[in-house]
């Protein structure tokens, strides 16, 4: 009945920091007291979020302890992207059920691979004994107020969304089959699981958004669900149609096309960016992410009201009573 | 399988908010976005720390879910505290295993108590399903190369702490034993108790040692090995002596000597600081930590060699070879 500091805290702790490892004047004091010590440049914002994967809830058992040490930061740098922050320090709290060192090394190299490019240094932890849990937070600077946020989004503004959605749901699907040597569709099954298992968070994009979109949020939830944020917290509607949702060839090789539709309106862990933008500045956008090499689509607008509604391939509304997805249903 | 926002989450952390709302200028904007978008004052470093309490390891099952809320949030204060730093925001990760509005109001409730004498704003959180566990991430101000770390601690210097030890412990073995309704030690039991579930960071104490102390950490996992971090981050050893160890009288009324010892060396969760001060600086350290309420004992001093060694009450060195408890022995 302790917290405490045991041999293994120290030893995952201290090997994410060497995986890490990389000047930071902003870290005066890194891990190994009881607090780090930071400073936050001159003229800059922090922005702060926290996320939590649970064995079981938010990765299947049997996740490559990799996959695990990546999407835990991944899914946190993305709340980072959906305000256009700049990442800049972690804090990791891992509670494991026993101290085993290959899944502490895999964990370390999946957090640190996707860590370094973005010079994320990781600032403090605390690692426990317990049912397999990660909560990871991270620390983001932006210029003050200019950050992006859900509020914003103006009657007329086009909806847009990054690269292609459905793909994480899809890959959920995958890893529930039965796997075959002589799957025909082995490399799209196996896209689509890296998709799941190896989101990568569009920092890139966020920062370059911050000058130009309305509103914006990254898509973990679903996209129905995701943009009703926006919506509820913009005090609008949106209004997108289906058939111009982009999804990637292989969702649409393994799937027909109302499973495919079905993942990509209501399928979480894409962790894409849906944004709004003032129509005058969309041929901007559209030229900025493509520059960045991040596929962008519009797929809608904002009008007045409330929630989102979809238009079908015959233009009909579709029934979308169920806006998401909910841990305690 | 995916990340989210379910309905409790909106509630639980909502909830939080409303108990501990309080105007903070520094918070740009709180809780409802994907980030929380915050100010450090000029002139300030940031003090940060995340500590994960679970189920049956850091609180024995059947702990009141107000406790719950106070000791996740106590425990990251404590940390502050032995830093030095004045807290300010926090970051709740809550994982629970059915929604119980209950536990979420009790929680609520707990964690509130305590945040709103100290004017801590919740600005984040994330509520997942899953075993309990709780990860807070706390952040505090401290003026810049003022805070108190582990490392710095001189041959000769003091070493004092504050409060009495041993009592959490003993409060957990209180927890343990079967309670008879005419326990003539029952309010002894019920202060013990109380000093395990609801430990009182001593952030006060904290800022006023920072001009004065020269190492700190806060007691999480006993005595013995908290002393010995601060040993091994400044190169130095400690002896302390046995009779001087300050003891509650409920520890002792309810145990004997020796065990009373043990639990004052090696019992964890008493979340009060030990610290090393120049000898010159003793008389006001003592006179300030007096003026603020705080009982503060000198216990040993900082000698040449390293650990931490104590001498028992016929002059002789105790054997201590077990310098603290691991999680995954």
């Amino acid at each position: 009945m302790k917290a405490g500091e045991p041999v293994l805290e120290f030893r995952l702790i201290e090997r994410i920091r060497e995986l890490t490892a990389q000047p930071r004047d902003d870290v005066r004091l890194g891990i190994g007291d009881d607090a780090a010590l930071l400073a936050v440049p001159a003229g800059k914002e922090l922005a702060v979020a926290i996320d939590t994967l649970v064995e079981g809830v938010h990765f299947p058992r049997g996740t490559a302890a990799a996959d695990i040490g990546w999407k835990a930061l991944a899914v946190n740098l993305s709340d980072l992207a959906a305000m256009g922050a700049s990442p800049a320090w972690a804090l990791l709290a891992l509670t494991l059920p026993t101290a085993d060192p290959a899944f502490v090394e895999g964990f370390a190299a999946g957090f640190a691979q996707l860590a370094q490019p973005h010079r994320l240094a990781l600032v403090g932890g605390d690692t426990t004994r317990g049912p397999l849990c990660i909560s990871v937070a991270v620390h983001g600077f932006v210029p003050p107020g200019k950050a992006l946020t859900r509020a914003g989004a103006s009657v007329g503004d086009a909806v847009l969304v990054t690269g292609t959605l459905g793909d994480a749901a899809a890959g959920l699907n995958a890893l529930q089959q039965p796997r075959r040597d002589d799957d025909p569709h082995a490399r799209a099954r196996d896209f689509l699981i890296a998709r799941l298992n190896r989101p990568l968070p569009r920092l890139a994009a966020g920062t370059a958004l911050r000058a130009q979109a309305s509103a914006c949020i990254d898509i973990s939830d679903g996209l129905l669900a995701d943009l009703g944020h926006i919506c509820h917290a913009s005090g609008v509607g949106a209004e997108i149609d289906a058939a111009l949702l982009p999804r990637s060839p292989a969702l649409l090789q393994l799937h027909d096309d109302a499973t495919a539709l079905h993942f990509a309106l209501s399928g979480g862990d894409d962790y894409e960016l849906c944004f709004s933008v003032p129509t005058h500045r969309l041929a901007d956008v559209q030229a900025d992410l493509a520059r960045l090499g991040c596929g962008v689509t519009r797929i809608g607008r904002i009008v007045e009201g409330s929630g989102v509604r979809v238009r079908g391939h015959d233009g009909a509304w579709l029934p979308t009573d169920r806006q998401g997805w909910e841990h305690f249903a």
